[in-house]
């Protein structure tokens, strides 16, 4: 009675585990990979126990899967953490370029270019510290300025001073030129306090989130700068083990600032930059021989959910106009901003419907690749996003946080592979769950749909690369092991935008790295 | 193109919801309840706007359902809550009998009774005051007692002091009077610093919330007060519309304390007891023309997943005896406890399924009536409860939180009418949501999964009835409405252990309910 009992229960878990994408392909369960998987099970258990059950003085009750921002320093001290670092990703399918590269970084760019300003509307003060934004432009030579320091009382509100000497001249009460570089990155990052604290609802922390990129546009569309922070984006990516990237950039503004301070720097120079960069680390790995790391970057064209349809006509043309000139630069086009409070899809459903059309007449295919039900409603606007995205044929969805309310949808994404751009962190620290274990992700993963793991907005989020992530989803599942991480770097690239050879060398290149990866891993174990 | 594009919209919004089983059966769809149903959607998003949007001095950012501990005070304020304060609720199926009244009635039927003492392990201070805890019990009459103070330094510890003296002598700096009883209530409920601050994890609130059962269990295991409990539990349920209930009681202990202090009362004689409080209700509720309003009580029979399997087998053959007795009484077999560290279903293997032969030897039927899937586990014990408890042949799964990671198990709760105990506000309490928001209960009613929603522990939470989980669950989703709230009741009476007859008595006495529940609504909307 007993047997027959464990059979049938063995059965029933096989089939409710089928559609796992991991079970999908032979070549996944080789040898070594079972080996490697039960080495880092071993890890991750044995650091469930000890790492995480640990006291820390500032963390009061840690666990796996944890608030990111408040269990970061934990997670880095892992066995684990240092090993999916060194894993092989795939293919970063979600970030907004905006928010790519560290803010520490940004503001070192920055203060190497005398044409960068800054202002506030009011003096800065201990008291308002974290909430008197700084805004920044660079400005044209004759009106360059050096008024008073922003933490003056006699600071003129809203007048321009130059980021050296607003820095420089950084009162010492408030820390000094230190204390200047932690207000503007400050400004740029969303930390604990406010995640989990002040912020601490979909709504509020929207409210931080959007202020971040309010402030730094300000200083990444500036041309001096635009290529380096790319170019940065890139090679951070790569030395994470992210070989294919699909970046979206912000194009709502029509010019960014020149080098002579002019805004007069239209989408198509953008694009020529972006080229320009990734060649350059192309040129450079080659040069290392490590030209397998990096296939390549190209662009979801994005523009922000509150325009009117007729301004999105404006630039859906535009899109086309750059795809016919930069054909392998455009990979699709989507609409950002927060689906709660900003237009739902169906709003735009005119020029939407339209842009198919179009695109037939121009000869061109942009797929749309959009964000939808990165929401916690049921039945809102954000939610019903999902009907739209999918009848309008997306390729992908971004987030599709409330996908798995949707049993057809659900079914639909299986069937027809329309992968989900998950981001684990970003939906933990926008308060769509409270942490790791709480996340949907399982639902997916359990329903057989294909899934790209995304970092989203690494520079707010501090979690750079895509090792955080991987890290999360593996601390936080007893089923998912190292072939579900393995089996979501390999769908990360099947369901990118790659054209059929550029993928199959993009597989055979991850494959390889998966391999090493594999044999490191079970070294690992062995020296264990 | 446009209106093509709305009617497939449509028609896949229509499929994708063609499983929810407010959609199913005509009778549901009268004119009366489509307009009651307007007039509440009407509320709520007047609500939304109003209510849930004004400041309130304590809580920081309101919203439609929000932790329930904070915003409880705002849920009273709003129409809807006076609304479904008279709906007709059904069944209430998951409850454990001692955390069913309010604790301040529990502590006022304690205090009548002199047999009753409590001690402490160390003199209650200002500093301890939230952790020491009180042990309540009766005590024969040649050991009544009368020590010291517990507030007084000079109590010596672990001395049983009566229960009125051990108030009337609580210092006045703790309080007083009044203090004792703020300890007492304050030890038998969970409060919002402690669900959303000290205690903000799974892990730390069961503890908390364990410590509740400890305390209140020394009142409520005693013969005078039993009686009056259940009593109380029935009176109060039936007064917020419930008709019927199965409730979980404690069998863990063999016996309960007499009117003599002696512990010699046996599980016989509680069935006994409930037997004839229930009479009685229905005597009382006869004579005012009511007896339609409670078609009666059941008890599941349960214990905690601490004991040995050999110890599960006394228990099952005590429950297998007071069926025999009592066959109108007993329910259901169901083990209780924290799934994620107490041991898992297939720990008991053995015993469960002997179990079922002994059934059929001793001529009975005691469907299993599981907690499963408490969890916010994937893959972990917790989780894996739930592949046994529907191996088992399980009528209803408690909880069954973590079912939606499961495609295979929705399935075949759906199809062989499992249904599921959903206890929203306790879900959110012990931590497994953070918000109604985040609550996976949609994708239990898009899968078609039969529900049955219910208050688990009321007297600790303080979701007295069923009326605040209603509420949570309206205020939580724009595809819920009144419909989907009417087939909730329905389906709690639908999937209880009552025989045909009763069921069919039940349905019909709720249905009349029903019908002038939506006449009142819709009155109240003519009104607005």
């Amino acid at each position: 009675m007993l047997a027959e009992y464990h059979a049938k229960r063995y059965e029933l878990i096989q089939e409710d585990r089928a559609l796992r994408r991991e079970l999908k392909g032979s070549a996944l369960r080789t040898d070594v990979e079972l080996k490697a998987d039960e080495v880092i099970r071993r890890i991750r258990a044995e650091e469930a126990e000890s790492i995480w059950k640990e006291e820390y003085t500032s963390i009061p009750h840690p666990f796996p899967g944890m608030e990111f921002l408040t269990g970061k320093s934990i997670i880095m001290k892992t066995k684990l953490f240092k090993i999916l670092n060194k894993m092989p990703k795939g293919a970063l399918l979600h970030a907004h370029l905006d928010a790519t590269v560290n803010a520490h970084f940004l503001l070192e760019l920055a203060l190497q270019q005398p044409a960068l300003h800054v202002r506030v509307q009011a003096t800065v003060t201990a008291s308002n510290f974290l909430t008197n934004l700084p805004e920044f432009r660079a400005l044209p030579q004759e009106q360059f300025s050096d008024a008073a320091a922003l933490t003056d009382e006699a600071y003129p509100p809203g007048s321009w001073i130059s980021l050296a000497k607003a820095r420089a001249t950084f009162n010492h009460s408030l820390g000094g030129p230190e204390g200047f570089d932690k207000w503007v990155t400050g400004s740029m990052t969303i930390n604990p306090a406010e995640a989990y604290g002040t912020h601490n609802t979909v709504t509020k922390i929207w409210q931080k989130f959007t202020s971040c990129f309010i402030v730094s546009t300000g200083l990444i569309r500036f041309e001096p700068i635009f290529a380096n922070y790319i170019k940065e984006f890139l090679l951070t990516s790569i030395e994470d083990g992210i070989s294919y990237i699909e970046a979206r950039i912000n194009f709502l503004h029509k010019y960014m600032i020149g080098a002579d301070g002019q805004e007069n720097i239209p989408h198509r120079e953008w694009l020529i930059m972006f080229d320009r960069v990734q060649k350059e680390v192309k040129d450079q790995l080659k040069k290392q021989g490590k030209e397998n790391d990096f296939i390549g970057a190209r662009i979801i064209y994005s523009t922000i959910r509150f325009i009117t349809p007729e301004e999105l006509e404006w630039y859906l043309e535009d899109c086309i106009a750059l795809k016919k000139e930069f054909p392998h630069l455009i990979a699709g086009f989507d609409l950002v901003g927060d689906e709660n409070v900003l237009k739902p899809l169906i709003h735009y459903i005119k020029p939407l419907l339209s842009f198919q059309e179009r695109q037939k007449e121009e000869g061109v295919d942009i797929p749309f690749i959009f964000h939808a039900g990165e929401t916690l409603g049921d039945g809102t606007e954000a939610d019903m996003n999902l009907y739209d995205a999918i009848l309008l044929g997306t390729k992908r969805i971004g987030h599709g946080y409330s996908l798995i309310k949707h049993p057809r949808l659900l079914d639909t994404c299986r069937e027809k592979g329309i992968a989900i751009e998950v981001c684990p962190i970003s939906n933990e620290i926008l308060r769509l769950t409270s942490s790791m274990p709480m996340h949907p992700l399982p639902v997916l993963l359990n329903n057989g749909v294909p899934v790209a793991l995304c970092s989203d907005d690494p520079a707010v989020f501090g979690n750079m690369g895509l090792t955080f992530d991987f890290f999360q989803v593996l601390v936080a599942s007893e089923v998912t092991g190292l072939s579900t991480l393995g089996a979501l770097a390999r769908d990360s690239i099947e369901f990118s935008t790659l054209d059929a050879a550029d993928k199959k060398h993009a597989l055979e290149a991850w494959g390889n790295q998966w391999a090493k990866f594999l044999e490191y891993v079970v070294k690992v174990g062995d020296g264990l």
